[in-house]
């Protein structure tokens, strides 16, 4: 049963927090680049980081100061990862939160700090510097926008999402902004999410909550299979509802959950939606596996095959391909007990093959924007489901001439 | 040291074969689909099959009769993959061999199948069955050339290899030929690779032999990460050279190896070349890596991220995506110790970038056909090599319009 309600706006839909937007000049001109969200206290904090081992400055700062459970700001750039950048990008990382610090008069220790473009170049730090005055004087409780414009960085459209429900009787609202349209793939790739709630949370549960929806929304996500060094997800709970305070034993904690989850998946569908030169959103399901990692591996090996991606661009009901990822994924698989289904058409059925007239059905389905793909693979009760997009030529053009 | 010189031809470029190619039919009209190798005799046979869980009928015919290390002949169609057809696909490989051996004279079980093409299409049998009766009447002893051009599907150039050298005193001569063009990834694809020679060498050597080869070069091909129901590499020995049998004990063995393992990575080199829409051959080193696992985990996570393809496509010395596909390959990394090479020109030193003049002369060499992209780990002793091409718009249109 669904428990919220979807309601407008990103990080400042929630009670208790002020964000902003603005050109400091890292990008192009005429593009807004940094962005600031503030919490009127600090207040309880949990947050998910890239596995790639290679990681940028600013989430070795933030991770250390997000293991405390509490902050307070997030001052994040676009137009420069400053990653791969050595002691003068960490160095870097530092001197944003301290002069975010400084500028709203809070902690340097309870500001955290993220970035995405360009890896390999240092940051440009006077126009940084004069940024984070700018920003700091341009706080408004409704700027959520602003900022989610502000993180963009190859991404075409800004990306919020937040939903409204009740704990104790209180009104309590989860609201979210995000970045990424490239390097996107399952344990997440070049974006960013910010996450914002009213709730009264203890540090504990909110982490567990976040775990659990970034496992069934950013780590289902696959672009390209690349992996970025600096992904970051950041939940902050600035407690201004009023409700008791949410603990994993609280009767409403699977409530806050389900909402978070909402939040989180939809930013993440915005993300494969806007994935570079996608013209197809794809939600790829593998049901019936013997174990949850073989139906994982399937799933996976599915949307992220170039073979079968360029098949969705030209909408080609190509279930050779499909079968053919799910045998070279590592999963148990036997051909005469698999099914595959487009949209609702099955076009493999147990070893049949759909004829002309199923084929072209199956093509029509794949016309639209958004279909899905079901691999049923009849050995078991594991299933997986993961988010794809298609391989366009734009992709290519996108990232043959774009400099990351 | 090289004891080994290229002649001209492939598969009759060895004593004791004929070849042929003709046109049956599978295929559109005016392409040869159909070829036939036969060996005077029966004869020492290896052969290398498909890791995928789904395999064609071929394969299942194939490996079951290698299994006994001896054969004579390989009968095989391009056009259709007879693959994920069912009990009717299984029939119909069987058939293909009974009406290959009746042709010819020889015994069925010596005959083997191989397909390559669209999947879960019953084949053709009516064209097949008169395809082969032209094949056996077209037969020669210079007839490898157009065996190599019957197996092709997407290929744009007919792939073919051979070597000449002594053992004991006789000219030896191994020759092959193969196809493939997308599909293509370690652990093999939709390739097909066919190698005889007329050393006579026992079964065991010749198959330990073979999988030495297979895994220094078939093995290391990154065309786009998807691995076929189909990959077959088979080898033929027919013993007329008239050398003391090799045996792995044989004080020439590591010479008939090395000689094979040219050939098959040549085979492999034109594979990369022909990749759907190449237009570039990179060979990806990983040096100084902690162990053999890590070196190729690393190697094959550059090679196959389609942002940094795509990077080799736009001729953009990115090696921010270089460390980046690194650092999430699993293998163990340092920031601080990696150096990252284009051709010759460091363009990721320990933590310290290329300036601009390096990053254009790194961009230079890429403007080649050729090139190489070192990635030392500084780390250990391992290291590992694989060769990859480029994604390019061509890739995109080859697939998002062919239905394999």
């Amino acid at each position: 049963m669904q428990n919220y309600t979807h309601v407008k706006g990103g990080v400042t839909a929630s009670a208790g927090f002020a964000a902003c937007g603005v050109e400091a000049g890292v990008r192009s001109a005429g593009r807004k680049d940094l962005a600031l969200i503030v919490a009127e206290e600090p207040c309880p904090v949990a947050a998910v980081y890239t596995t790639n081992k290679i990681v940028a400055a600013p989430v070795i700062v933030s991770r250390k100061r997000t293991a405390s459970g509490v902050a307070q700001a997030v001052v994040i750039n676009s137009g420069n990862a400053n990653a791969c950048t050595g002691g003068e990008g960490l160095s870097n990382a530092c001197t944003m939160t301290r002069l975010a610090a400084t500028a709203l008069g809070i902690e340097e220790d309870c500001t955290l700090v993220c970035s995405t473009g360009v890896i390999g170049v240092e940051l440009p730090m006077e126009k940084v510097a004069s940024g984070i005055e700018k920003a700091a004087a341009a706080l408004s409780a409704d700027g959520g926008h602003d900022a989610a414009c502000a993180i963009m960085t190859t991404d075409t459209v800004e990306k919020e999402s937040a939903v409204e429900f009740e704990i104790d009787g209180r009104k309590i609202v989860i609201g979210g902004m995000a970045k990424g349209s490239g390097m996107i793939e399952p344990d997440m790739a070049t974006m960013l999410a910010f996450i914002t709630t009213d709730a009264a949370i203890e540090t504990s549960a909110l982490d567990y909550a976040l775990k659990q929806a970034v496992g069934i929304s950013f780590n289902r996500l696959v672009v390209d299979g690349d992996r970025s060094t600096n992904d970051t997800v950041m939940a902050f709970a600035s407690g201004k509802a009023g409700n008791d305070i949410v603990t994993i034993a609280h009767p409403s904690f699977a409530v806050f959950v389900d909402a978070l989850k909402c939040v989180c998946i939809e930013l993440g569908r915005k993300i494969v939606m806007d994935g570079e030169g996608a013209t197809k959103f794809v939600t790829v399901r593998v049901t019936g596996a013997l174990s949850d990692e073989d139906a994982g591996m399937a799933a996976r090996a599915v949307a992220r095959s170039p073979l079968v991606k360029t098949a969705f661009y030209g909408m080609d009901p190509n279930w050779g391909r499909i079968i053919a990822a799910v045998g070279y994924s590592g999963a148990e698989v036997e051909e005469l007990k698999t099914v595959i289904t487009i949209g609702s058409t099955p076009v493999f059925d147990c070893g049949t093959v759909a004829d002309q007239a199923m084929l072209e059905a199956a093509c029509n389905e794949m016309k639209s924007r958004v279909f899905d793909v079901t691999v049923n693979l009849n050995l078991g009760d594991s299933s997986d489901t993961v988010y794809t997009c298609d391989f366009s030529h734009e992709y290519v053009s996108i990232n043959a001439e774009y400099t990351t």
